[in-house]
């Protein structure tokens, strides 16, 4: 699963504007960057009404799609806030950074913007998920603190944090068989079964050097 | 996965019209509906210009999202046209019936639209993936072919040929094996795999069947 980093932060403290700025430098040094933006209050809105996509919403179905060579829109509706986490898994599988605006009481390490112009103090009871502040004044917390204006400045401190990693374990292959024959798997049942195996089984400490792994069915 | 249904047919011919009148008589049965359009030609256009999400993937995100209680919105930058089976066993994993306009050269099966008044004749070389037609006139076809304004017909249709499969095989057993020696698996990791192997992969309709499972690591 790809690193999460949430830039929380009271409204119009920037984060929007902090993102716009750093994710340019991150793309320039060849990382693939997803963004979440967490909307808590009021109406959901993503589509272009009158759009054929937005036709088929209104007639009430439950998840639209507009697909193109060039991009790819998904609208779902939904019952609940959906976790973060599953958000990342089901979405971002193919990025090497997601970076969110808002989910303050999720469990991703965050950053927080503050602007004394705006607001007397920062977000009140930081956890040891806050790693950093973007601010323009000391707030006295004893964590990393960038200016509005010092984007290389952050983008270092991401990428040295979040995108140096050591890499995760080599690819597991994925198979399935019944009775024996191969079973042409799509790649996302691929990916879910590789996602199973790694995650849920093999991540069980005295497992995790399984070299290679087939997964049949018979 | 779930079963897909294309419309198919000329510019104008009511695909989209169809569409908004058939997926409330399908969602007023109870039935799960997601739809995907596709969208060959010109620009991709989905979001709200100035929104968050909108500013994040024109400074550079490749995936960008938008999370709300209500709804979940997702936009990703694409290289290529996405692949039909893809999409919908990536995102509409939880639908019950797939409906797009468009797609008339995937596998999926088609129902075209045509209207007498608009064109002279349907699109050419039909194949066997033509399973329907909607038209004003008889096109001389030996298929079902519902008038435009006949949506419950339509729908009937549609119902009994793709939202009446058989229910799911009885309980599957799993286990698991590393190297051919098999693996005491938790319970929860048992059910973990006997979910996936059930609903992700006997679900495709082909494998309804399967009597017993086991599965085993290698």
């Amino acid at each position: 699963m790809a690193p999460v980093v949430s830039l929380i932060g009271r409204p119009n403290s920037g984060k929007t504007t902090i993102l716009e700025k750093l994710i340019p430098v991150l793309v320039g040094q060849g990382t693939r960057i997803g963004t979440i933006k967490h909307h808590v209050h009021g109406d959901f809105c993503m589509d272009v009404p009158g759009k054929d996509t937005w036709r088929h919403r209104q007639a009430g179905a439950a998840v639209v799609a507009l697909s193109s060579p060039s991009g790819l829109g998904i609208i779902r509706r939904t019952s609940r806030d959906t976790e973060l986490a599953e958000l990342v898994d089901r979405y971002f599988f193919d990025m090497d950074l997601v970076l969110t605006e808002g989910y303050k009481k999720a469990a991703a390490p965050k950053i927080e913007v503050f602007r004394s112009t705006l607001h007397t103090d920062p977000l009140p009871d930081p956890d040891s998920t806050l790693i950093a502040m973007v601010s323009d004044v000391d707030v006295g917390r004893n964590l990393p603190c960038f200016h509005h204006d010092d984007i290389s400045g952050l983008a270092a401190f991401v990428t040295a944090r979040f995108l140096t990693a050591p890499s995760l374990a080599a690819e597991v292959t994925v198979s399935l068989a019944i009775d024996g024959r191969p079973l042409l798997l799509t790649v996302a049942e691929a990916d879910l079964l590789r996602q199973v195996v790694q995650e849920k089984i093999l991540g069980r400490t005295e497992r995790l050097h399984q070299p290679a792994i087939r997964l049949c069915l018979d």
